[in-house]
């Protein structure tokens, strides 16, 4: 009973029969099968019965699951993939890299091309330190703070995602003691007065105040700051000694290639990339300013794998490419293109949907349902007909992305829309 | 002044042009120019003069460094080398897998082929849980511990190395905080009276113990288990109801497929894995008994490379690879005669070189200085003549060393022993 007759020809809703099946033997031998955001029972919030579970192959703006349907991907592996996947170049570098060499007892050389190269590249980054995690980045960053200032406390804002380190997850969580999060402070993103209160508060005892470069959290609108807010922060920050960490893990080089904190009109003293910057091959890195350079050095901090040569060479690369499309300025297009036709799309149905964020990392709500259900069921019905949407997570626009994948996307965005309007009669329309 | 006339012409030692200059790059945009073990201020502890510091090319038991001068390696990128650098099959599975997929929204079903065969291979496990860093594994491990118990403290083997996680470092360490190894408790190795005692009086208190399967610490000869102790501490642990956590990062995969623990007979509650298991390609897990499964589900703990495939492909060839050669045995078999080869042309020497520890990953130090100072004379002229071995590190045998690798590894160390014999005659000759 759709009111609104969909633009295109029905699709058949995807199944998902090897999916579940490889599941079944996931289960027995992995910790809830899968984990992570990427998990069932957490992160997407799709309805199991619509949601593919394992993938077989990807390429550009696509992967196709086990049961091979396709699906337009706007979740880019949460992130690392930005220029499509599988992009040739990026590939072409690696695979010249990796028939020198990898893994090797003394690191190559292209380490010191591709810290040159993040230099050159990012506005704050007067040296580069790599890793494999986000969080590797995000907690040699603290302990730089704390080995910089000598003081203990760590800001955090309300909503943060900064890695699963125990320091940085909350107290009631399994396997966090109270200990670990002790020196952690709170405050609320864009509310000034209440960050100048903590600051004074804990006057000379505040050794870093840790963010993203806007508030891109799950289940709920995201937050980009408000005029003045990021250069008031920094001043903040220098008039208390505080060390000023930008968590760049998600947003870094989708908003600006030089930096999201370039993005937003002010320096941060440490950035932290990791997903965006090798196009999914296995790096990430701490950037910072000159003067915290020697403390990075007096921190016993490395690995195993963290100057494996691959994927610097893939580094280099995707920012060397990143740079030719000026890709910054083509998400901001797409996602545009994307989410304003969504939101038409919703609105032909008599939703609301909100999209919030930046258009690159655009984050979608459905807001005529305060539980969240519609939107989830809406978005289930996207991706059982190949547009790979989540529920409560941002989104990510890769540069594989066309025209023509959003027009595709949005007449099953439509047909979606039309469906969940007919299986919820009772629900007033908002026009 | 030799006093035993060198076996073999002598060589030329290797200079080091290139590297000094990519060196001097690297100052000036990386923490330390190189960080971590292979750092020049730390780790190998080698002249820096006879260092070189950044490689080209790797294959096989062998890797070059910038000035292409050529070594026969024993570090093996510190322990992922396992099969040879670049070896043909591992490579061929893991290009295999890069034309599919590798960090993708959902997870490649090869991450369950993975997991299967890992629970087929290792004795204590029943599940496998991937990562990136041996200290992701050792950290969910700990996490794992604290929230299966619902305590809070660890037991750590004084010595130990669990990575660079701030709960596993010290106290008097630059950016740690007291808070977070407040809950730490150290006991000796071998000393069974201790741990009972520690035991005793923590009651109630203990989570985990956390223990690599035999001391193979740096700066000290390396320390086998004694008889019966691993099995005591096993059941110390069952008594106390404190999860026994094997950090098989190292050892893993050298002395046993089947892991660490069951080689010296007894079974780990969880066992940590990196470096061996995917020869280079980045991965690492952690492994379990089943009561432990669902606790390791109710952690919040993901990372965003965590799921990639091309890794996995390359662990499952690996592992499969490592079976065919009955690698441990191979292990075993070119370690003794390395360092049996090794202490005879100390001998000649008037040198007393001890080697402790596993064949596998052997321990040198030559006893007739308790400054160390002649060790690492020693093993710089063993460096600047192309035998990659360290000062105060165990090393690593992989399975493309061969036989005459190591006659030519001798002729090399005989003559370096002579030219610090030469270079020394102050010394009394030990026999």
């Amino acid at each position: 009973m759709s009111l609104v007759p969909p633009r295109t020809a029905p699709t058949t809703p995807y199944t998902f029969e090897k999916s579940r099946a490889a599941f079944d033997r996931a289960l027995s031998v992995i910790p809830s099968g899968i984990y992570g955001h990427q998990g069932p029972t957490e992160g997407c919030y799709i309805p199991q019965t619509s949601f593919p579970l394992f993938s077989s192959r990807a390429e550009g703006s696509r992967f196709w699951d086990l049961d091979d349907n396709e699906y337009i991907d706007y979740m880019c592996g949460y992130g690392p993939n930005v220029l499509g996947y599988r992009d040739p170049d990026v590939d072409a570098a690696a695979a010249r890299q990796a028939k020198l060499e990898d893994v090797v007892t003394i690191p190559s050389a292209i380490m010191v091309d591709f810290a040159e190269l993040l230099v050159d590249t990012v506005a704050s980054a007067d040296w580069a330190f790599f890793a494999k995690n986000g969080g590797d980045a995000t907690t040699l960053a603290v302990m730089t703070a704390r080995a910089a200032t000598r003081r203990k406390k760590i800001v955090f804002i309300n909503g943060f995602y900064h890695g699963v380190a125990p320091w940085t997850q909350k107290l009631d969580y399994p396997g966090v003691l109270e200990e670990e999060v002790a020196n952690n402070l709170y405050v609320d993103f864009n509310d000034l007065p209440a960050l100048e209160r903590l600051f004074s508060e804990h006057r000379g005892s505040i050794a870093g105040l840790i963010a993203q470069p806007y508030m891109h959290g799950n289940f709920t609108d995201n937050t980009l700051p408000e005029a003045g807010y990021w250069q008031a922060v920094r001043a903040l920050c220098d008039a208390h000694g505080v060390v000023l960490i930008v968590d760049d893990v998600r947003a870094g080089f989708r908003l600006d290639l030089a930096g999201s904190d370039h993005y937003f009109g002010f320096k941060a003293d440490l950035i932290c990339f990791c997903k965006a910057l090798a196009n999914g091959y296995n790096v990430s890195a701490l950037c910072g300013r000159e003067s915290l350079k020697d403390t990075v050095s007096s921190l016993s901090y490395t690995g195993s794998y963290w100057m494996s040569a691959v994927p610097f060479a893939a580094g280099i690369a995707t920012l060397t490419k990143l740079k030719q499309l000026d890709a910054p300025t083509q998400f901001q297009r797409l996602g545009t293109e994307l989410t304003t036709g969504l939101t038409s799309a919703a609105a032909e149905h008599g939703f609301t949907l909100i999209a919030s964020g930046a258009p690159a990392l655009f984050y979608l709500r459905i807001a005529d349902d305060d539980s969240l259900m519609l939107h989830q069921e809406w978005v289930a019905e996207c991706v059982r007909r190949g547009v790979f949407l989540t529920s409560h997570h941002n989104h990510f626009i890769n540069a594989a992305l066309t025209s023509a994948d959003i027009t595709r996307t949005l007449e099953i965005a439509h047909e979606a829309f039309g469906i969940v309007r007919s299986s919820h009669p009772e629900l007033e329309l908002t026009r």
